[in-house]
């Protein structure tokens, strides 16, 4: 989507690849929304530290790196020994692998770019096969995330007010994002609408990168507090509720996404107001039966607690940070602790619908629709 | 109540006065709950100076500010001359009504005083007069809160966990509080109970007040994210929902209170759970007709954009701070504005009860209740 760089708007990929350099090249996105930097990994290594150290972050987005990663780590082997370029890129798999251990795209997005590569039959040709099969990857996360905006854009109407939560925005896949794409394809088609952002406490990224990608893209919105919705709902000031998903389950409609999700579902329940999910196919679960059995993360009490963003005072005294732009401040009383769930589960019933790839379902209806949406017997 | 002083358990009201030296002593709330300290005013103006700039705050404790001001003030006139000293008394009155010129608790509570006063025959019974006023307005406001405690704590039974929203504490009244004083009173009766905080963007006055005092007070708490009490609702690990109000309707039973109470109250009645609010009789508005009619103050966005909080790590490196301990960091996109409501209404039908200091009513029955509510016909 857009950046606007020094007063230019120019198009980037969160995620990229230069053949020339043999680099990935990534949106260093512990910057945002504070400065905007693209990052060249310089090989498979720096690659993996990239997702360890979450310059990169977002489901589609990590699979996507850990594809080109190991393209660039196959391109790097020199020589025609295919025994030791095999051995050569299972290593460059399982450091990959390792840099995020409990993520599932990486692994999905590197077995798809394995499965095509070994079709090769010399060094030089799996080479070349491992990189088309990374940029098909990134290709068709973006093609996919186009069909949400496709099927979403019908839903946004001139002059609507939009309320989204955390961020499922490009920066979160290879492009235009889940939750975002159906504003951006609106945009497209020349509505006007006003998007309302959570902020999104703890960790505020509704403030910091949904707030960032719309203002990238001129997309005229406001931050709230997390607790403002329910008043703003109250008052007639908000018509529709978009928000992205980390799991949705298949088999009962049941949507898993940062906590806050639930409450804004069941505040747009009691005012009749239309609450949509927006999701790839990956981040359905066929197999799981109940959403009350998904573990939710208890994540560090000291995201509660305070919070990190620029001193503004401190840089006009021309003071220098040595953790950089950025510096956490305690907020709450030192001598209390805090509970920290990272997600929570909807019910199926408080979904107006799930927009996907193919179309917009009701949650309950998925799974009649299993085949149409990537389910496999 | 009680502050842990260098490890000692002292006990400390709000607002408080020291006739030898002619002070008024405020705990200054600004350092909360970073550093404890109370101020003593040397004067009227400075009296006046602290509340203007928020030394104390809250409904409670600026009409006893105001009215021990206004005695301090009626104290340090030196003469026997009754017509001198009521002009200056008028100085004193006007100077304390100016410090937060919407406020009507201050006006309220000087009106208490001075008719008290004036029914002194001389310069000294007069100002004996209006300290002894004083007293009992703080006196009554501490009655008030206890019966509010003596009321809300048999809603309290052992082993319940307790959500509460903002600081409707002690901190801002001259003691006990009111969503804390069933609180207060059930740890009196030996109860064990655990409290969640919502922190409270975008002042954050849970994380920050509330959870000071429960800490104080050694009541066991945690803070947690606005968003994160839907999530725990949904898994059973809130019994009771507590919380203050700035304003309620006599005729309606509505209750303003600080913004995101509305969306607890909705999230409460989806899962049943008792929400009831707790209020001090002086925030009855006996007059509106609606809910709707209630202005809802917009105030300034860089309280959504950005927090307050101490920088530990500037802190450990010895670095001196011109803003003191807390310093401003802007957290969201620097490009993007926001919202920022003050306030929100909530509906009668989603208020289990109010707890008053006369009583647990239904919100629908206050007008039946109003003359034993201090209405005035």
């Amino acid at each position: 989507m857009n950046v606007i760089v020094r007063g230019r708007t120019q198009h980037f990929r969160t995620v990229a690849f230069n053949r020339a350099r043999n680099a990935v090249l990534l949106i260093e996105q512990r910057l945002l929304p504070h400065e905007f930097k693209i990052v060249a990994t310089k090989n498979f290594h720096e690659t993996a530290g990239a997702i360890t150290d979450m310059v990169v972050r977002g489901a589609g987005a990590i699979g996507a790196t850990a594809a080109y990663g190991l393209a660039q780590g196959a391109l790097a082997f020199r020589g025609n020994d295919l025994k030791k370029f095999s051995r050569h890129v299972e290593t460059v798999y399982q450091t990959l692998k390792a840099a995020r251990p409990t993520a599932v795209d990486p692994v999905n997005a590197m077995n798809d770019v394995r499965a095509v590569m070994r079709t090769g039959q010399t060094v030089e040709e799996q080479q070349s096969l491992a990189l088309a099969a990374a940029e098909e990857f990134a290709n068709e996360d973006v093609r996919h995330c186009e069909e949400i905006g496709k099927h979403g854009a019908k839903l946004i109407r001139n002059g609507m007010k939009i309320l989204t939560h955390c961020n499922a925005g490009w920066l979160a896949f290879v492009d235009i994002g889940t939750a975002t794409a159906p504003m951006y394809a609106a945009q497209a088609q020349g509505k006007k609408f006003h998007v309302f952002c959570d902020e999104t406490r703890p960790r505020s990224q509704g403030a910091t990168l949904t707030a960032w990608e719309l203002a990238q893209q001129k997309i005229s919105h406001q931050i709230i507090a997390d607790n403002a919705a329910g008043h703003l709902m109250q008052r007639g000031e908000i018509d529709l509720v978009i928000v992205g998903s980390d799991r949705t389950l298949g088999r009962t409609g049941e949507v898993t996404n940062k906590i806050g999700t639930y409450t804004k579902a069941v505040l747009a329940a009691r005012h009749k107001i239309p609450f949509y999910v927006a999701i790839p196919l990956s981040t359905i679960d066929w197999n799981l039966k109940r959403g009350f059995d998904i573990p939710i993360e208890e994540r560090h009490e000291s995201e509660v607690l305070g919070s990190w963003g620029v001193a503004e005072r401190l840089k006009a005294e021309g003071r220098r940070l040595k953790d950089g732009k950025r510096i956490y401040v305690r907020v709450a009383n030192p001598t209390s602790g805090a509970r920290n769930p990272g997600f929570d589960v909807t019910p199926p019933e408080l979904i107006t619908g799930i927009i996907t790839p193919v179309g917009i379902f009701k949650p309950k209806k998925l799974w009649e629709q299993r085949h149409r949406l990537g389910y496999a017997d």
